[in-house]
């Protein structure tokens, strides 16, 4: 018996998780410049009754040419509408499924920002979600007068502040604070409009919005957050966080940190929902679903591969596919993303350079099988206390999102663990999360 | 016989461009944060036929509490849905009419713009339009960092500068650069995608834009600019002028003047339209149109009417809403946007100080009358080559617009003044503009 409901999310990434998606029959290439494209995926999540829908973002191509002439056959992540942009669009072909996108507080303006969510807010009746991120790409700060990124500690507390602001812009007007007396023409009631003043750091920012009245108070925050300072923003700021996780023990142990951080900042575990990747690939019997995995691996083109390894072992491409890592690489400073574990496994077991590339896409949130396969996996971390929900990152789109909400999501619901009907009118409501307090009502109430 | 047609925008500002339109018994006060309130006069300058619908834009309240208790009383440009996010909704609900927002290059960054109206352009299928501005307002700078605003040279090169980046990063991606070659694993040709490298007085942009395949290649470029740099930077590089003028000569003297400038730009006089704003207060018979105008305003409140003032003649709070302007306000430097002649005039008339707000709204555009007046007069200045059509600014919202498109369209069109179908499916084609030619290809075609 499970009273406790999964919270779920569609990433919508261009052609899908895959890196070689684009290629794939089934998947429009050209569909991440149609907005048709994402309608589809977004009423499809609507459909299964999925919490929300969620978008990805980096300002620019996150990826060089390196080696040489593997961007051109790189489709990931290429060309794509702004979510932003997007987003209010697809409000006004759905009607209750959340509305998130990632923005980043390195290359925007709080009170730009604070702008876009509230009338994101509005348009789509209480569904916006924003994922705050602080973006680490070297070639996005070159589109943005910067040599390379903020180090971290500053793109850190750059992005705190800057919350802190967005929400505090939010908290300008006071419910009640717009009267729209016409006859007394009054428009506004004065004590109730808060001018910010917020002078920091980083920002310096007078208010008030010239935005009001959004359904949810405040949009959902989401966060990312993996490492030390991550966790604790989380913690202490957080309403959803995308968790990547690919074992139940590491989702377990993140689970229990994160949460017991809460206590310290006023919070219950229950105030943040915490949502891992999951990317399913789904068929009606296990060979079906190891094919259709087996039929993307084979769409990798090795010079696409060479480029997705770049980052993490250089360049790779003057040597055989179907041999080691070269001599040294896996000693040197430059296994970046790597985790310590996961190199002494590699020293190990001495894989080939193909088949390191193949294992780079979506291996590591990858569940193949049946949808009873998928389903169980899925029980067994959300009983296991190791996540509040899943967000679905499916390897293909629009199919992989289909997949999963005509296959997936009535298994889930026949066994009692994901919602038939949306329970409320707002993305906040349906993920359970309490209704907003503005600090200003904060203050009023810690003075009575 | 007139072969030539006007062209039409609907500028939907708020509760209208009267300043006291919110408190009109027909318009909704709350109107300005729904979207159905937008979408409603978005669909009636569609079945009007007209080019496009405008929004102007500032970030932030530009209006101070002076004297105070005026803001309160205020509800023009007080809280409203911001239109770039705006936009993209109003695009699923639309399949003609233009898109037009204003956005600031003082307050935004260049790749993040270029992202935005690309993205607009792909989901209106090719209705995006761009109003640069560099805002002028100190309260809006307040809201960046800032204590005053850039000072006025500085604005201006840098918006000159934002909008050369932004279209080079349009031109990002040649026609035919994304082959999506699945089979041969080729997503696009390297020879036809170009990384901008703009590094210039104010920006440092390396691109390419993660966005392509624009329908119009570049969104349309609207811009006001009454100023001498106004002019020129119109000339040189706008495709629209949202111009302001009162009278029939000044609106002539305007477009020789400026249409004067382009060929030194290589440009045709016929490659920019000029579209002064026009206020229509229809009424069936004159009597029904002045009581409608006289109406609106009754609904001035005084202290709001002071706030009006306030930029120009500092606070008259003080002084008798009956008598005359106190001794010396004309003679000091405090007549900031009044012109010479426009002071002279008031050295004469010694008005009121109520008279004086209750010609601050509307009045110098407004046109009062049946529809047989409004197109006559509309008729005389496209005639005069005083305009290449009108931005209408309706005294209400929605009313106003429904006004103008069902009585004085109609009598455009029996004129032969107007279209009666959508000449094309892009807001470029429909405004009659040539197709954009990337500064890539311009070089090839001078090189060969």
């Amino acid at each position: 018996m499970t009273a406790r409901k999964m919270r779920l999310g569609l990433s919508i990434r261009g052609h899908g998780y895959h890196p070689a998606a684009w290629r794939h029959p089934d998947v429009p290439a050209d569909g991440t410049l149609h907005v048709e494209h994402y309608v589809r995926s977004a009423q499809t999540a609507e459909r299964g009754k999925l919490d929300m829908i969620f978008f990805a973002d980096g300002a620019g191509i996150r990826q060089g040419d390196t080696p040489r002439g593997s961007l051109a056959r790189t489709g990931r992540d290429m060309v794509e509408l702004e979510p932003m942009t997007l987003l209010p669009a697809l409000a006004m072909v759905t009607s209750h499924v959340g509305l998130v996108t990632t923005a980043s507080t390195t290359y925007n303006e709080p009170y730009n920002l604070a702008r876009k969510f509230a009338t994101l807010d509005l348009i789509s009746k209480g569904r916006a979600g924003w994922n705050v991120v602080a973006s680490w790409s070297e070639l996005e700060a070159q589109n943005f007068g910067l040599e390379t990124t903020l180090d971290y500690d500053t793109r850190y507390a750059r992005s705190a502040e800057f919350v802190e602001v967005v929400k505090g812009l939010w908290d300008s007007w006071d419910d009640g604070a717009l009267v729209f007396d016409k006859a007394g023409g009054r428009y506004f009631d004065e004590a109730k409009m808060h001018v910010l003043d917020h002078q920091g750091r980083f920002f310096k920012v007078r208010g008030p919005l010239n935005v009001a009245g959004m359904p949810q108070g405040h949009p959902v925050i989401v966060q990312a957050g993996a490492s030390e300072q991550g966790r604790e923003l989380g913690a202490a700021t957080a309403e959803v966080i995308y968790a990547i996780s690919s074992s139940l023990d590491g989702a377990r142990a993140y689970y229990a940190d994160v949460k017991g951080r809460m206590a310290k900042y006023g919070r219950e575990p229950d105030d943040l929902k915490i949502m891992p990747a999951l990317c399913p690939v789904v068929g009606r019997t296990r060979a079906e679903a190891q094919a259709k995995y087996d039929e993307l691996q084979a769409l990798w083109d090795p010079l696409a591969g060479l480029g997705s390894l770049y980052g993490t072992f250089g360049d790779l491409s003057g040597y055989p596919l179907d041999g080691p890592l070269p001599e040294g690489v896996l000693g040197s400073g430059e296994i970046r993303s790597l985790s310590a574990q996961l190199v002494e496994r590699m020293r190990r077991e001495k894989p080939t350079i193909r088949e390191l590339y193949l294992r780079a896409g979506i291996t590591g949130s990858a569940r193949i099988g049946t949808s009873a396969d998928i389903a169980d996996t899925m029980q067994e971390w959300f009983e296991a206390a190791a996540c509040d929900g899943f967000n679905i990152t499916p390897a293909t789109l629009p199919g992989g999102g289909e997949d999963f909400v005509e296959l997936v999501v009535p298994e889930l619901q026949r066994r009692g663990l994901f919602r038939t009907e949306y329970e409320g009118r707002t993305l906040r409501e349906n993920l359970g999360l309490r209704a907003v307090t503005s600090r200003y009502r904060r203050e009023r109430q810690a003075a009575d």
